[in-house]
């Protein structure tokens, strides 16, 4: 008898084993295979692509290099090397869980687990059952198919195929301009693949909580890396010829193209994990309803991440899954939070955001401030070449910080500084007079602060 | 007639100059040359040295470029191209600084400002009087002799004459092992030279505000990239010899040099300022003698930087700027801050320090607690191939955070999240149950403060 039996040991699922450990719970997982502990985000998302995002950094900046007195003489690609160090990556992090479960007594269980009551999971094949006085719900999703673009590993890829290609394409076809779509187009093409990307929507990364900004800046770049980004299109019809791939796209035109990467849909693994029998209740789109405390229909029984809404991100699950063990606790401090979550992507900018937008702001009837600061100037940013992009805040009229949105160089950690003080409810008040080192990209965090306070101080303003 | 003159238009000055034209003030600016304008810290000092240190980063990480499938050929170094680089960078930001200036119609006198009474500065050699309701003195610091290390930009260089050097070295001997000696220890070494560095304490960046693991960690780095620190040891003797150094060491051995670099030793400007005339107190070590509201012993005259503290760092003298213009505006909200101002070096690590460290808070009298967290483990910087270094929390018997130690990847910017959260005076519950990106370097700041609200979980302490 646990504790706490938890199903999945994704990114929510091992975060919460660690979580409800450190409370004092008895907690074990349940995961389809030693191969899959660290679920899709170590396995097939955030973890590699952000490994191999770094490269495709790094061979930007090789550009620059003259102008730091560093000339370089020629490069080759090796995607074999790539891979071995992405998994590399990819295994050590996956083992150090593996034996720090151990290590801790946390018993990872493998195999499927479906519940057969509110306090029993039996696990298949092997038929062993496991009772519980909680069980979380945090299996993740998967892929899916979009019309007659099916993932076949050959000639369409999914985000659990695309792994493995044996060389950089030639050319690749992506569809979707989403995080997904993105950050792949930006590492193929530093990798010397010419890359078309397809957005069905009118921007890139078409998000509401992201600014149409971002999406700009982010296009703008994308383009002049060579890019061929198409805004408003799809695929219409594709086929195969002579081992690539010839598609037709919905405005007329033809690509011929290594692969199709896929980068859009995903479904919540909420199927055959026993749920109906059960009594937990699912929405339409077969997510799993939870409350505030992210309990679901059955009081013990709670669920995270992917499997909660569209808003599949892997700290999302993460903190969720802090949610749902805090309840178990006997505790409403923590409650489910979108809004704030921080959506970060990594491509040919960092583009972090979290909070609410200009937009969304006074839809929801704040008297809607905006502050803008630009990394064009920052010292830091100039000194390391990467001097582009910006920061951008959200405030109501008293100067609270509802949003906060920033392109350029780490975005992904400066949004951090700004999330805790939103979460903190403090404004513009505290933050522009708030110490900072110089040079930093933090100052621009200030600037932007500032410039919201005291009143602009720019070039076109004043005259 | 201004209501503020500001002596000085390096950090504290315009900055200040900017400050003070947001909040409505007449100010003027006095420098000695159009090419100072921007002070030690933009022409020489932490502008042009975080350029090459981004140089000397980009080499660093060459060894990795492989793991990322990118296999290099070979490359040269070019000191005229990194001067140039460098130089531009510099050189824009004076220009268009002055050009905003022009632009807010701040004016910059240029030539000695000299104070004739407590509201009137004359400008050597013209003669020409300025006056003015207040005057803030940000006249900065020189550089200085060390004993026989009399820098003559030839054997012995100080940071006001390194930035000439024709060439790389083929070997230096540097002399302090503080923020300048190993800045430049890591910029050598990276780029080809050998590098002796000396430091005659028992560590590198000896200073109470950083803690000792801070100053291990970087002294192993930097070991392991060559750099031959020598600790307690300093030149008891030097002679040139064929155009090189000949230096005698402490320790009894000779190193033989292109050149000595003098990392120590700098003299607050306040003499000829005419400070005794118009009786403007300093203490014995020359330094300004201020009050919490920057306010010299003539309550209309305020001071900044380098000149009222040997905490000589740029954004010390922006913020004192502020705390300066704030308190002739009526205002007492802003105070000195010297513990809580961000200490960050960037040298093989970024080494970054605010508020107390476990032995000043002890000495303080705090029930104190110290949390850690490494960033081995941290994906995105295993990610980054940057995954070397910890966060360090220094809490009371509340949590409430007293200190913030970061070494490693970006610690100068994430330290700027923790340095937020202890000026609004929260703590470890705080930000052990805050949101987080994943993957990102801040989780390790949430997992440093988990390890103190929670208790530790790690393989060492539970078995």
């Amino acid at each position: 008898m646990y504790d706490l039996i938890i199903l999945g040991a994704g990114s929510g699922g091992y975060e919460g084993a660690l979580y409800a450990h450190r409370r004092g719970l008895k907690v074990s997982l349940v995961e389809l295979s030693p191969e899959m502990v660290g679920g899709n985000c170590l396995n097939r998302g955030c973890i590699p692509s952000k490994y191999m995002r770094r490269g495709a950094y790094l061979i930007e900046k090789f550009k620059k290099l003259q102008d730091y007195g560093i000339i370089l003489k020629g490069y080759d690609f090796s995607l074999k090397s790539l891979k071995e160090g992405r998994d590399g990556v990819v295994r050590t992090i996956r083992e150090n869980f593996k034996r720090f479960a151990e290590h801790l007594r946390i018993p990872i269980f493998y195999g499927k687990g479906v519940l057969k009551d509110a306090n029993t999971v039996v696990i298949e094949p092997s038929g062993m059952e496991l009772k519980a006085k909680y069980i979380l719900l945090a299996t993740g999703s998967s892929t899916s198919s979009l019309g007659n673009l099916v993932p076949d590993g050959r000639f369409v890829y999914d985000t659990d195929q695309i792994w493995n290609i044996e060389s950089f394409p030639k050319k690749v076809l992506i569809v979707g301009g989403g995080a997904v779509g993105v950050e792949f187009a930006y590492i193929f093409r530093m990798y010397g693949s010419d890359v078309v990307l397809l957005e069905i929507k009118d921007r890139l990364l078409p998000s509401p909580d992201i600014p149409e900004e971002s999406s700009r800046y982010l296009a703008r770049k994308l383009k002049k890396l060579g890019v061929d980004v198409k805004l408003k299109t799809t695929i219409k019809d594709w086929l195969p010829e002579n081992g690539r791939v010839r598609a037709t796209l919905s405005d007329g035109s033809e690509v011929f193209a290594d692969f199709i990467l896929l980068g859009v849909g995903r479904k919540p693994n909420t199927e055959s994990v026993g749920l109906e029998s059960v009594g937990v209740e699912k929405d339409q789109k077969g997510f799993v309803k939870v409350n505030q405390f992210c309990q679901t229909s059955l009081p013990n029984i709670y669920a995270c991440g992917d499997i909660t809404s569209p808003l599949m991100l892997a700290h999302k699950s993460m903190y969720e899954a802090k949610v749902a063990i805090s309840h178990m606790l006997g505790e409403e401090s923590l409650k489910r939070e979108e809004s704030l979550m921080p959506k970060i992507i990594y491509s040919a900018y960092e583009v972090a955001s979290a909070g609410l937008t200009e937009e969304q702001a006074e839809e929801e009837g704040y008297d809607v401030r905006v502050g803008v600061a630009s990394f064009v100037a920052n010292p830091k940013a100039m000194d390391d070449g990467d001097n582009e992009g910006f920061v951008r805040f959200v405030v109501d009229g008293e100067g609270k910080l509802l949003g906060c949105h920033i392109l350029g160089p780490e975005a992904g950690e400066l949004l951090h500084q700004v999330l805790h003080l939103m979460r903190a409810g403090l404004g513009v008040d505290f933050l522009s007079h708030s110490l900072f080192s110089h040079p930093s990209l933090s100052e621009t965090i200030v600037q932007a602060s500032m410039e919201l306070h005291f009143g602009p101080i720019t070039w076109l303003k004043r005259h």
